[in-house]
């Protein structure tokens, strides 16, 4: 692949995804693995990294960005974070520099808030973010995930955000709780099902009861049996529901701009219909966080001189 | 200990006790273990509870009354629930016997709610409630535990209730979630404590922003290095607060009768002062099952005959 300008990586807790990009940004090759931050600390993250390199044939001296928890304190090198309210060019010039004699690399860092709305931080959201900075938009940003984030984009930066433990509650209710009986078996959750519709409007309207709610998906089970599917979907809706009563406070109404993909696009599509929120555009996640990595790249390694 | 006039056994799903009693309710002996509804259900309910019989030398003959989920579908004898509202009365008469050879055996029912107020189910709680019932108490009655109960009693009768899975949340966000490490070390919350006050206070004034402050404990530990204590005192507060706002939807304010034993007790009495709800009397939650049981065990017995 002559024609490979950089290498964007998003290596997370428990997932890797490379892409090989051109000086325009578009993908010459990609790679994919569950080589997570555990795994690859004990095999050794260079070690991952360049096995991936090779098996695209790419040579020494093309450069590679990097964000995600790989440049947490449990990472390669640690990427400090960078405090609110924060704008693309602050992220990308406090990049931090791995040492290697391969290749440059740089790991981006995530974001940090203090201060009256809260302690809060966020690793591998904010490059997801940076299209939209450039973009121009303002409003709110909803990132779903094992801990969602909703963002504050105001003036070209992130004004501020709030993180909710959403995904990993409904991880933990669904594997190891007394209600994982009640959903053991369902194999997704059905974003046009009344049972997801109907979660959502109970934990949006009285998000004090989601304790209560939760252990009546058990006693609805118990007594009326009802099928895994449905409740899984209600435990869904519920938690997001939940989620978006928050989010609300937070935030407001809109406009929102949903990053996400598979799944989680399909059911905060729907959620925020029923919350009400009339504007909300959704981008593909993978798209955002390579356009974002990309823009990070171009800028750091000032790619024009690199490759003339 | 030739008085004993019967048996009481609370068998639960992590714990056995058993109390022989005289016929006016006095302990003359009694018996403890963490021989819950799986471990028993190895080794043999009648077996398990036959050997506590002979270390007390409880010879044949004396009658036994148990609850608690060893009347479940996974227990011992399946009680089936009554319906709500349910008076004391109706716990006795359905209660369910336990085949033996050596001495009558009773398990007392739980209850179930069907219908507006959603599906619910408690079993055990529904006799410590008996003292109560039997005392004329009106009003709410607060049960902490692993799913905490909030029982609406009128008119001699449970005539509604609420459970929240605030104990078992506790639990998994402690030990099992992304918190874990941010309260690893800890031993116990200070119901005395700032933390524990400001996170009934938060929880209680925004219980829409729980899944949030749920991850700004971690946030907290990261960027200001909060201590353990700090931490879990304030996660306990958060869902604590988080019950009495929903709690306070489901029945009011008041009058409120805690049904507790040890650290429980003292936390909820803080956390019921400050949602400002004025009447709170306190209830040992084991000498209320005992109770209950004691007074299933006379009506369904008729001691006086037995004893004759």
């Amino acid at each position: 692949m002559p024609r490979v300008s950089h290498i964007v990586v998003d290596w997370g807790t428990s997932s890797f995804r490379l892409w090989a990009l051109d000086r325009a940004g578009a993908v010459l090759g990609e790679r994919r693995s569950a080589q997570g931050l555990a795994a690859s600390a004990a095999e050794g993250f260079e070690a991952v990294l360049e096995a991936h390199l090779e098996a695209l044939a790419i040579p020494e001296g093309v450069p590679v960005m990097m964000c995600g928890m790989v440049g947490s304190r449990a990472g390669w090198v640690e990427a400090a974070y960078v405090a609110t309210p924060a704008g693309l060019d602050g992220l990308t010039e406090k990049a931090a520099h791995v040492p290697s004699a391969r290749r440059l690399i740089r790991i981006l860092p995530g974001l940090a808030q203090r201060g009256a709305e809260g302690a809060d931080v966020m690793r591998g959201e904010e490059t997801q973010l940076l299209p939209l900075l450039r973009d121009g938009f303002e409003g709110l940003a909803c990132l779903p995930g094992t801990h969602s984030k909703w963002v504050r984009v105001e003036a070209g930066a992130v004004g501020g955000f709030a993180t909710f433990m959403t995904g990993e509650l409904f991880h933990l209710l669904r594997s190891a709780s007394i209600l994982a009986p009640a959903v053991e078996g369902a194999a997704a959750v059905d974003p046009g099902s009344d049972a997801f519709a109907q979660g959502v409007q109970d934990g949006l309207a009285e998000p004090d009861m989601l304790g209560n709610r939760l252990f009546r998906l058990r006693a609805a089970w118990l007594l009326e049996g009802v099928a895994p599917e449905t409740a899984l979907a209600r435990l869904s809706g519920l938690l997001l529901g939940a989620e978006l009563a928050g989010a609300a406070r937070f935030g407001g109404r809109g406009p929102v701009a949903l990053i996400a993909s598979g799944p989680a696009a399909s059911l905060y599509q729907v959620a925020l219909a029923l919350a009400g929120i009339a504007s909300v555009t959704t981008h593909d996640a993978e798209a955002c966080v390579r356009a974002g990595l990309h823009a990070a790249a171009v800028s750091a390694f000032r790619l024009e001189r690199i490759s003339a």
